[in-house]
């Protein structure tokens, strides 16, 4: 089973998706499985993370910043604005594709896991998701 | 098919645990499918990496030690001691999910390739991964 | 399904592969289902990555060159070269396994969204990969 899942992120940052996700895999009908999700941009990623305590993200997205900065000299490619470049590059450095195996019909997440679409463009927009369900 | 695999880490560092995803493929009985494997935590994570020289894996984990260093003041979220933060960049900077394909019942890994739970905490525990094998 | 991908890589850089990967979908005859790629080897990995402006993917290069250099003095494994120990590392923070969703045929990759081999060597080799489709 197919299912889309549409994110307006309206700015860098982690959206949690998990309860979306999860919902994919309750339409399946399926007791337990495996659940792909793949997000089909190149400047916004996917991450599981820490869904607690939201310092724990804001770190994550500040190491970034000091390792990947916007307006780096080396950069060329830089028609689409300095947050462009950097963002390909976190993309790069996360993950555009997760998969998730699922008992019970509940996802096999840790307790403090989530599954997040991670912005990285200044300006958010809408991003796409694509999530397989299958036995 | 589900299995689990748990693995005692006692402290930072790789510990391979391929024999034990290839048992959860022998146990499905499958000759051919896709076998994925998802850690259930967020400060270790999984690779695919070198089996052969230890040293592969030593200059790796001294590589995240520099650029992802303890007690970096820049972190917020530290109620849990130094070593937490760091641990769920590097978390991030690697995979939480692998999907490895097998054939004749083998995981379709190369010859130097093992799969690994990468523990990033100074003080291991029982880091807990979930296993799912199918067609 | 499985099949295999073998690219003769020719040096350090990216091998665009998602026609090759898109051939094996076909084979499949299924409309619907999952593809996953995985690379057999440990010093090149995968990832899918902006596939219209070529200056993103060599900014992303230039900035693993930087972040990840050859000849770092850290570096204990070099016994096959200065830049074999980069490679495994770049190779860690990129992908190794990816697992793609298609539907009516067609990986549901994003426009802008293409699958490659990411040589780390310098004197570049053939590279495998072994694809799964299910349903």
């Amino acid at each position: 089973m197919i299912a889309h899942v549409e994110v307006r992120t309206g700015g860098r940052g982690m959206h949690e998706i998990t309860d979306r996700v999860q919902e994919a895999v309750a339409a399946s009908g399926l007791a337990e499985g495996l659940c792909t999700v793949m997000i089909r941009h190149t400047s916004a990623s996917l991450m599981i993370q820490e869904n607690a305590d939201p310092s724990a993200r804001r770190d994550l997205e500040a190491w970034l910043d000091r390792h990947v900065p916007e307006g780096d000299p080396h950069f060329t490619h830089t028609a689409e604005g300095p947050d462009d470049m950097p963002s390909h590059i976190r993309a790069a450095l996360t993950a555009t594709t997760l998969s998730i195996p699922f008992e019970h019909g509940r996802l096999a997440l840790g307790t403090w896991q989530g599954i997040y679409v991670w912005e990285h463009r200044r300006r958010g927009t809408v991003r796409r998701c694509v999530v397989h369900v299958g036995a």
